[in-house]
């Protein structure tokens, strides 16, 4: 059987993704698709909307037939390293290709503007930092740097956020000499701007989250997403009380930062260059996390940057334990599988390179260390006491969600 | 002028504390009374009911004349701890006396006990360790091992509570070699039994902070305390949305658990022996700070044992920070004063040997950083963000509460 791994996080799953998931399907002709899916939390520095077996249910019911997890420790990281877990992943679940959307949708371009600057790498770093110094945002700096080398102009837009995010995978691609085929379909900026889309059906996971939490009009959202995604949001809600976003972790997070000595601060992974004293300086004035986020804005850190120095805050995620992390994922944890997935599975067992782990209690407990303490947090967001047990006991011992085909 | 130390908790002030205060008046004939009180977190290892500036103010109202903090790192320690920085800070500030509450109430019995066993000193600690081996709680190993030194019948009673803290203050009162005369004062077990009491006006704080938190008569308070602290209850409820309990913090205690690797948790302070296992099963387990220190006890260790080392698992304590501070307080927080008191550091200001903060922002931000840390942590305990705020930003500039005498 031939398997496509794509890299989601369906927060939470929409017609967008859906239409990814189509064309990704119609492009390579698999058998199977597999979806590599951050857990609790995200790329960027947030927890997700809703647990990640509901969001492993989602991607089941829109036809996805695998979805494993990508670790903390590579799912709340710059995209190099997401990229680099989340491709080391696909390649050792034997999958034969992967499939990424991006603004450019010409793999070519991709391969050709990495194989351009894998002869550069020094001076493209050297450019990067440079103009990050000089205080540009991360993409500006990247973009800025690419431009710097004197390259042809027909390599693809470093600006763009998929095209990034797409480049960092074919990166790891090259790095890690895996043997799948790649390849890339058009996306839209749909993260961004929704004005781009024609359909008044797909919108931007950020519009929806928008929706979720504003006073918005939750009916608009049901258009939105296959009917299983709105059931499943609407379910969590009733089960679990709300769904999650960085606010109801505030108090947690502040007293984190209140009690903690500021050495202690300083070997929290990136907490560099003397920003522990205006994060503690910041807490302490701040009622919410949204005005300690705009405190602490400036030019010279993205948002998404101080989010994640925030998340491995909350986290207690120290230099020292990121250092002791391989530099790819040591097990592939199954959270979701259809009747095709199961079977891939069997036929290929003896492909898969890594050990299989179907739930989180026969994970190594060193390995999995940061995944078990997510897994704490995670539910800490919930304001009713009986549901966070609920959903803290829940982790433990839920094996993965199958969908037998009706 | 003649000042006379006392050393209380006043959580929160009752007709049993006045009554103290007006015995060790008589006593003593003291110009003014000096009463060193612990802060937000007290000597069992719990959050007091209320700020320290209202329990300062409860002290003032009664006729105290001066109040004064007793630092973090000596209010929330096992008794002899708690004695010697009390004991210092008294003698630091000039006291000529000091007095004490006790069951035994004869003060040349308690001298006596600490003298045989000053002597003694290696039998008897030596013992205190084989019978809390033995599975002995605290106060009844103290008296077995006075009991198996063969000393004459004729000490104090080391199985009560109030003579185990009197022993300490004379113990440390030896140690520091302090030229104040001792003196103490009887004083039924009121802490632990009410019964005891023939007068209706006089409860036990603990009977008291039940009522408050229970569903009891609020009204039955009102005759056990005088008007004034009655009042600072009902206003520090209507200004904060409630009082302070250890229910109240559940939700960061059990965060700071879960979120806290193994060997990190057991460089926290007095956590000894492998109980930090325990404490995470248990608060992993919990879905509430009763409920964790129902698992959590056994025979082996007091509540008062187990509630201070989640305190200080609460406080990020380690066990480094607190080696690093001297066996004495390094500073004299001065919290209320009557215009006695005022009179009284005047007068004698060329005596005191320590330095006296006014606020905790003149501090020495290291000496002082526990203090600061408990100023941040104990207003966490009140839902309501923006109360929390008021309360954390009170901390660093209210100068000294003032009485005029009307």
């Amino acid at each position: 059987m031939n398997a496509t791994g794509i890299i989601v996080e369906y927060n939470p799953f929409h017609n967008g993704h859906l239409h990814h998931l189509e064309m990704t399907k119609e492009l390579t002709c698999a058998d199977v698709t597999v979806a590599v899916m951050s857990g609790y939390f995200l790329q960027r520095g947030e927890p997700a909307l809703l647990g990640k077996w509901e969001r492993a249910g989602m991607a089941l019911h829109a036809g996805v037939d695998l979805v494993i997890e990508l670790p903390y420790s590579f799912a709340t990281q710059h995209s190099s390293v997401f990229a680099k877990g989340a491709i080391s992943l696909l390649d050792s679940l034997g999958c034969s290709s992967f499939c990424f959307g991006s603004e450019d949708g010409d793999i070519d371009t991709f391969e050709a503007t990495a194989n351009a600057l894998q002869t550069r790498q020094a001076d493209y770093n050297a450019a990067i930092k440079m103009y990050s110094k000089e205080g540009l945002s991360y993409p500006a700096a990247l973009s800025r740097a690419f431009l710097s080398l004197g390259l042809s102009e027909s390599f693809i837009d470093l600006s763009k956020p998929n095209n990034i995010l797409g480049f960092h995978y074919i990166q790891a691609w090259n790095e890690i000499d895996s043997g799948m085929k790649a390849h890339t379909v058009t996306r839209k900026s749909a993260d961004y701007h929704d004005e781009h889309f024609a359909s008044p059906t797909i919108a931007s996971a950020t519009s929806i989250r928008k929706a979720l939490f504003g006073d918005g009009d939750r009916e608009k959202i049901r258009s939105l997403m296959p009917p299983e995604s709105m059931q499943a949001l609407k379910a969590y809600e009733d089960t679990y009380g709300s769904l999650h976003q960085w606010e109801n972790y505030w108090p947690l997070l502040q007293y984190k930062i209140l009690s903690t000595p500021i050495e202690q601060l300083r070997s929290i992974y990136e907490i560099e260059e003397g920003i522990e004293n205006r994060i503690v300086e910041c807490a302490r004035q701040s009622s919410s996390f949204s005005e300690c986020m705009n405190r602490l804005k400036t030019k010279r850190y993205t948002w998404t940057r101080l989010q994640r120095m925030l998340l491995h805050i909350l986290m207690n995620v120290s230099k020292e334990e990121m250092r002791a992390r391989s530099d790819r994922p040591a097990y592939i944890r199954l959270l979701a599988m259809s009747a095709s997935g199961r079977e891939y599975l069997r036929q290929h067992k003896k492909e898969i390179s890594l050990p299989l782990i179907s739930k989180l209690s026969s994970a190594d407990p060193v390995e999995a260390a940061l995944d078990i303490r997510a897994s704490s947090i995670y539910p800490m967001g919930l304001k009713d006491m009986n549901a966070r047990m609920v959903a803290m006991k829940r982790e433990w011992s839920t094996p993965p969600l199958q969908l037998q085909k009706s």
